[in-house]
């Protein structure tokens, strides 16, 4: 499906819609309806379930989303965080400097300063790409960041965290003291992150307000021991620089020992983009063949990155290879300005080790991307009839429950799915229309199981009684005994995680 | 516990403690660790379960934080979500003005103008309560939204929504779209609101960012009937405006139906308030006789609000009834505002109806504020341990998981942990220190059951192999085998559903 037409279909079936629409909308700015929060939420479990669940000593917390000036300050985005903007002084209508030039120049304007990027608007005379005419601004740094007055004095500023990591590296100090004073540490952290785009464009691929999940993992560098003997023989789709340098943008299979003997990349680099790939593979279900582990240049990563893949699938609605993850070795950039900014040195001394400021590896997930990720490769037509092929663990609304006419079976029906709420499956009960009727609305939301109670219920009596379970992508039908219900469907609704290192 | 002793106890634990501690932090914002995060969001879960539990026709979505200024133009939050503030010239600190009114008006500064507050401060010669100064300004009236510049132009503004109420009031219209075109219909939102608050105080009571959870239903008030025999038996602690008037301050029991019949409430509304009262008492484990149901004047609610009784909780911590919750009967202002500010006309026509702008009830909860009554109400000491006696369904860790011997039975109880994480039961892994001391750490976390795995666990050998069950409150212990677990604590684990209506 096209953009457009996914997007049309998702709003009309509540998944998601643009934010204040009575209003005419607010740019970058959308509201999850109830399928699409439930969607979000799993996905959320989901990644956590993953992610987390790869050491004991890997927590989950929520910090605030209003970082104080200082804050941003040292980490460096009330300096950098900005991207060079142009306005056009005819139409009024605002650019991000890369979609002016964008013709002339493919590859993006990182590196440019904004005089050089001047430059090159007088000397290929370029024009504004909405209205036409040459009266394009000189362009400015434009700081991406929300901030607001903060308190009542007038003296003091705030912002939006314009990343949910910040929130990890606030917290570091206190979360040593907190747990087992012993590295590795992985702080993870899923919220909004919040970004003043001068362009927002692609639905849920840049938005002004966003979900991040991430994973802080901060370390010895002299000793991350991983069990990488687990993964050696995992063969990863991976783009290299050299390989982008000569012109190929389709990955190569290349196994994770190799990337490292050969490929000169960490074990413990290698382990989690393993891991980071596995997610993306066989718990959101992305075809092996649309994913590809793109290697960022020295001059495309952030200048603190010391190795950066970010992990694309290729999206048919979006024309092409989007980024929906990440994983960035950042060094120790973070804890070093965190030190200096806030004067309280920040290094550890682990039991047994002499005192160190550790590094940090980044797992960051994009949740919206991947709810429109999963939404473009898993919904679609399967011949007449629309269906949501997600994992039963992303699904909304696990288990359709209906009474084959509602005037008899309704009483009873409504039963069942009290029972399977009160084992945590999730229901929704549903009597309008035909059975197909109801089959089709469940399939569009992604439903995994449908069941019908029926006369043969009613007959059968309590503890014998058997109910139609129909399976969303087979359609196949069987009897299943209402009491074998719990445990036929509960644990395909589990997240998957990892084996235990 | 005193306020300063259970705040030091849940920073220690790491439940909660100030943002961005390292810079000295940020007034009135909080960031939750890992037990806290866990709690909250199981509290979250537990209050969706009961609310929107409460009809299949109540959803729950999540909207974006951020509303163009159009919005809270409509809203009247633009005008009206101001507090009268008052700064001293000498030292320079901001008070709201009922704090510098304290002694000589304890009931507070509603209803009064700026113009009137200065003139008590002048007749009354008060001074500034931070320095006993009398240089304190002429009050003005504070605006307590977050304000933020939104896209490039420098032209448009938006604002952080300050209570989520708004988010289902904008997509009600989409919302009846959507699904089934019937009211009542209820939007419910779990999120971030954000005030500006000129004294942030009390921890988490009055934060500058904080969490709601809202269920907004919207009804035909000719026609929103409820089954309401099922809930006229039920005694209410009710403290209502004569009585308050009288000079009492404890509430007395009333029956909902006597509340109906003799107190002239509406069924819908006492209904809807005996389910809220429930959940305060049956599901979070208040005791009853702390909690009182506070009805609030006419001068005291909002204008808009037709009835209003909080939901008031006694907490020692704070040293009286604290308000956790509240029902209020909004009547139909917010779809009014809504449509004269959008210009779209959000009345709609149920079938075989006439056409209507539905009514609004809104159920409101704090979630942060009922993370600290939690701790305040069960967490305590018993004896020499500490323990904090959350319902199950509510523990941040609901079973730990302890090898006897580490070297020789960490393998076996890792498999035990790792078959309960399959089965949706979250577990965490000790093995450090003495079982005593462990079981201490549990009960600290509200962890209601501790298993071991010893000797006789491994000689038993797989499916006859028991392990020791404790629990938290009794500290009683058995023997149960390991195939039986997951049936023994899941049930247990499930968040509490209203009897269907």
């Amino acid at each position: 499906m096209k953009s457009d037409e996914l997007f049309a279909l998702l709003r009309r079936r509540g998944v998601v819609w643009p934010s204040a629409e009575i209003y005419g909308g607010a740019q970058g700015l959308y509201d999850y309806g109830p399928l699409g929060a439930a969607l979000k939420r799993r996905l959320e479990e989901t990644w956590a379930a993953w992610f987390v669940g790869l050491s004991q000593d890997y927590h989950l917390i929520e910090p605030a989303e209003i970082l104080p000036e200082a804050v941003v300050r040292a980490s460096g985005h009330l300096e950098h965080f900005t991207d060079p903007e142009i306005t056009c002084d005819q139409c009024h209508t605002a650019f991000r400097a890369d979609t002016v030039l964008e013709k002339v120049r493919p590859e993006g304007v990182d590196g440019l300063s904004p005089a050089q990027i001047a430059e090159i608007i007088t000397a290929r005379q370029l024009r504004c790409p909405n209205c036409g005419s040459m009266a394009l601004s000189v362009p400015r740094s434009f700081n991406m960041m929300f901030g607001m007055e903060f308190g009542v004095t007038g003296n003091e500023r705030a912002y939006l965290r314009p990343e949910t990591a910040q929130g990890s590296y606030l917290s570091f100090s206190r979360m040593w003291d907190v747990g087992r004073r012993a590295l590795p540490l992985g702080i993870a952290v899923i919220g909004k992150a919040y970004r003043n785009e001068i362009a927002p464009r692609q639905v849920l691929f840049r938005m002004r307000a966003f979900t991040q999940a991430e994973l802080q993992i901060f370390f010895d560098p002299s000793d991350f021991t991983v069990p990488f003997d687990r993964v050696r023989d995992e063969k990863l789709p991976v783009l290299r620089v050299p390989r982008r340098a000569a012109g190929e943008e389709s990955p190569e299979w290349v196994s994770a020992g190799d990337l490292v003997s050969t490929g000169q990349l960490p074990e413990f680099y290698v382990y989690h983009l393993v891991h980071t790939y596995r997610f993306f593979r066989d718990v959101l279900g992305y075809p092996a063949n649309r994913i590809r582990l793109f290697e960022k240049s020295d001059t495309e990563r952030a200048f603190y990155n010391r190795i950066q893949f970010d992990v694309e699938v290729h999206l048919e609605s979006l024309g092409g290879f989007k980024e929906l993850g990440a994983v960035h070795y950042r060094g120790n950039y973070d804890l070093t300005r965190h030190s200096e900014g806030s004067g309280k040195d920040l290094s550890v001394t682990p039991q047994d080790k002499t005192k160190l400021l550790p590094h940090v590896l980044e797992l960051t997930f994009g949740v919206d991307r991947n709810v429109w990720g999963l939404a473009d490769v898993h919904l679609g037509k399967d011949g007449e009839r629309t269906l949501w092929r997600l994992p039963p663990y992303l699904a909304p609304v696990p288990v359709g429950v209906f009474p084959l006419m509602p005037k008899l079976h309704a009483t009873y029906a409504m039963r069942v799915a009290d029972e399977l709420a009160a084992a945590g499956v999730r229901t929704q009960y549903d009597e309008a229309g035909t059975i197909g009727k109801r089959y089709a609305r469940m399939d569009e939301a992604g439903t995994p199981y449908c069941l019908t109670v029926d006369g043969r219920t009613l007959e059968e009596g309590p503890d014998h009684d058997t109910v139609t379970l129909r399976q969303r992508d087979s359609k196949a039908q069987e009897r299943v005994r209402v009491v074998d219900l719990v445990t036929r469907v509960r644990a395909t609704l589990e997240p998957p995680r990892p084996a235990r290192a």
